[in-house]
């Protein structure tokens, strides 16, 4: 994710950045230019269609359709937004039960146990890089930190490790109690941040596999497509050769908005528009080891 | 569910699939230029009806009602996409509830007592596929693995099957706390996802057995319906014969969504834009086989 | 609740049940159709004013409050649809609730305690069925069964009777544990389902009661009323005589979204689109009983 | 708040009740009928401006923004609705947190606790006074119940009184298990409504004291401000007198969804909108007498 | 935040307070003002380009993507006053969270711990002051108010203090656990309000540190600025010199939406219209001390 400033306004109306749609966009926009050109011309020039002639009217079909292509990408705009957004709070819930389950077990295991707090200290931002690195389809060995009690090597790599790491701090949570150091109301206590992250990385897997069903995403597109291939025969009449930027801008505005929502919908990858999971993993790691040094 | 790279812009412009609601739509779309065929042929051959006519100006009611039509079929979508998310929502909790049941179990269970973990090793999955195959009013033998102290046998089949499997699996945990292999604080921790089983299921027996209220579902169809209808009587005059094709893309358009709504409303199914829940299942098998082995 | 297959669509275009709104609004149509004709007359044949009156131009008028009067009914299909689908996941929440609380007791409470599983496995049922009735306004003797250790003659059907029926659920649950059939941490584990019977009946109670904000209801009537008054004397000029289809039409989409969300607001009662209480209902007793035998 | 049928058209048309709308905004509506006149009467005849003017395209300013102050009058309407709708559910939660700590507490508190629970029986409806008039700023010493365990002469009238009773009722239950009256496991079980006092006080206060940010607040008043002011100046040429109706009725349409939402926004008042805080209290006194008795 | 009442229009619509979008926008106002003049300068003035020209139909493409975007900008203000509005509810959270703890332990730690109640009557507001400086990235040495037990001493100022603060007072009911003051379930009942801090902590970090994806803002920049600079084009035909206040408004009108939306998103700031933390956060210590004496 690109930090920034959202009130630079100059900056960012000039200011064409590698994800920008105006740059994916451009192969298709110079596309509709020169189908547009043809059109003109073919109308204009060749055929010399005037006024009069019922082309002219297709363009009513545009203001008829236009509320609902308008609606349509809005929905879609929201979906999309939505998962995003629903991406961030799982991880802004992963921060919070890694601080909560840090702070909990530093009060409840005396300095005494000191193998045990590293175990922990270790592995709760462990499970965190996991994550990451699971929701991009890898495993990046040096982000995973042994500990005296459980190593890099005990993981099967090619399962699915953030469940094995859940695994292991929750049994090692029951040990303990097995052991006597945590009382059984502690389990109960810090039962709710362990069932935690097999909750937040199985709600990030959902976003990431399930994006909006098929029919949606193909019938916007098919829309989209008809509605601006019959926009220069609609509009020529009126715009003559002055059709070509407007076929253009009109193309790039409703295409934008489904590529924006394409890019936005699955948050867990590593463009410009996703989110930092690196800095907030770092972040769980600087805090749990605060907490339990 | 089909997996697609929403990306691809040529290829679902292209390609329709055997759910694509063009195909659906074709029979309607073409008894749709039948009629406006008819309708262009009466009034501008038959009767030669000038522009003067009154009849023109019944388009001053599409463009009038345009707003509430789109914004009909956009409150249709965003229900219908609802309880698709929804759907989704439950299966993904499911996951999650079942890997951390296994997670939890496999730490509190020793593996002296191997036959109650392979109980539970094969029943947490198996509530997913019964649960699966309940959704689809069935149930597939087959897919239920026995174990040592449950077997398929005892099911009985025309009954609830998801609920005797929940039911086993609590009994189970009650009888291993009374035989103190559980502590009483461990059936605390394991309740939320006990209870996790039946809510899920539940919640998609709920998605499942209510559609969007037959009012609306009717009232939608007889607008769509009376506004088609009379759109070439009032679009025939500005575009004579073009009104055709301008009826078939503005019905496409609109039935389209209607259709998409009714197929994407009920996710239980085994349409192309259906969950993946035999997928899902499996991962829940995989998951729990390798947690609790 | 009419069961429905929505992808019917002839059908659902032409059957007219006995709550579509077409019947419903019909004598509201008539009568706009009785006034469009009048304006019609008067401004035609009697005064026979051109079509360059002023009063042609308050067409203006209604495409520009066109937007508000759209978003203002969305909003009251939106809010209506919301209740109407609160309260179906209220009852929803009852069965799971009723479901897991029969599991629960079945595995906790050993068949040597034949009367109280008897009084659970009646009175779980009897809960849905005293709720929909008094969600009714009414007590219906002959849905509650009568158990060993409660009788139907111990409730005060004057009072609030689900009310009566969960305290009974929960001071025999608290017997047990005084009793010592019931440990401790069953009580913790219970809590969820005991709690959840009057949490869904209140939120039943406050979808019934509560219709939205008198302010929005009357002001929307208004609004139609106005704005429907008004359309003949601004269309009569482009649409003579076809004005009369135009404002019936227009009314009964307009009328329709209000009726219907009057309908679906309050989804308890006994019109077509309410909520299967009864088929709820006695699924709990079917489920209860299947679990509690 | 009124109680009200709504499927009574014909009475919600015609009977303009206190907090009706169109009284409220009378004066301003009359005060834009006045301005409209005057503008009407300097173009039509002072300077007799003909129709050829530019002044009469400022009316495309109006289709142009159509949109923009539609929606931005429904998101207002819809923030607002959203606070009503959720002080309307703190309230319904307040209703099913009193009857299940009633509940609760008889079968846990056996009649030879007299006093305790009488002390109960009279506190939880204190509570809701308490609270309603907390929300209303003031303190009514009649309200409030004497128990022989609490005395309203303990209350801090000027400090947080909803505060000092749920202190008080939770330091009850306390004070009852450290006598061994109630064992741990009913604490816990009591928690989640003890809790909920003072959480559904704390939303209520948060609804009440956060009205819509000022921004946007003061932005739409501008807005609709600038839009009618225009409004006869692009509309008197095609119009002419006609405009003064015109211009009211859009005022007053545009007006009433935000004077609406102002009422709507906190609804905690006295106001024919507000929630009948006062009945919904009584129903907690009487089902707690019953529960309790 | 600025108090205010809703209610009183004339003073919101003349009053331009600092934060105003008016005078926000006012140098990008004149500016649109300028372009406009020259525009029409050399349309009118310079060419004498006639009506007839293609540019005139310019202004199709405004209300062919009129729609576009004011649904952008609804979607933009909808999602940035959900941040607005999370925010006030995570700290009504809090507020509800600190009275919880403050009355729970007011009742569970009795007056001979005087030490201990006052620990906790000074770190429970400490918490909120701290957060409230953390989200301006400060720390206020004089807003930590010592206790016996505690002292600010012991805060590393560069590191995450209310993290500090959290885990200072989770400690400490452990400790108070091990000593006996407090039972095993009442470590239970406090772990909710215990966790709730950090939750909420985190939550409000969420909320400011990920503002609307820059695809999106910067999508939304670029549209409204090639929206506006074509609007004098395609107008001036129509409008000649008033094309100069009609851009201006349109301009006022998109640009604010914009404007006050960057504004909202972030409300932990000192704007007028930022959240009224140094209230709350006093009302908290308020609450905390008559809880607690």
């Amino acid at each position: 994710m690109i930090d920034y400033n959202p009130k630079e306004w100059l900056r960012y109306i000039f200011y064409f950045q590698k994800a920008d749609t105006v740059r994916k966009l451009m192969p298709m926009i110079l596309t509709m230019a020169a189908y547009s050109s043809v059109i003109a011309y073919l109308i204009i020039v060749h055929f010399r269609i005037t006024e009069n002639n019922d082309l002219k009217n297709i363009s009513l079909m545009h203001s008829l359709l236009g509320f609902v292509i308008s609606m349509l990408l809005v929905f879609r705009t929201n979906t999309a937004y939505d998962r995003w957004w629903e991406g961030r709070k799982q991880w802004g819930m992963l921060v919070n039960g890694s601080r909560n389950l840090a702070l909990k077990l530093a009060a409840l295991i005396g300095p005494e146990y000191a193998d045990e707090r590293e175990f922990f200290k270790k592995m709760i931002p462990n499970y965190a890089f996991a994550m990451k690195n699971h929701l991009r389809n890898r495993y990046i060995s040096e982000e995973f930190e042994d500990t005296k009690l459980f190593q890099k090597s005990s993981l099967v790599t090619t399962d699915h490790v953030p469940n094995q790491i859940a695994a292991a701090i929750f049994a090692k949570v029951i040990e303990l109690q097995k052991r006597g150091v945590l009382l059984p109301e502690h389990t109960i206590i810090l039962n709710h941040e362990l069932e935690g992250f097999t909750n937040i990385c199985g709600a990030c897997e959902r976003i990431k596999n399930t994006p909006i069903p098929l029919s949606y995403s193909s019938f916007i597109k098919k829309f989209i497509f008809i509605y601006c291939l019959t926009l220069p025969i609609g509009y020529v009449f009126s715009l003559h050769f002055l059709v070509i930027p407007f076929v253009m801008f009109v193309f790039y505005i409703l295409a934008s908005l489904e590529v924006i929502a394409e890019e936005i919908e699955d948050p867990f990858g590593e463009d410009s528009n996703d989110l930092p999971m690196e800095r907030i993993s770092a972040g769980i790691r600087t805090a749990t080891q605060a907490l339990l040094k």
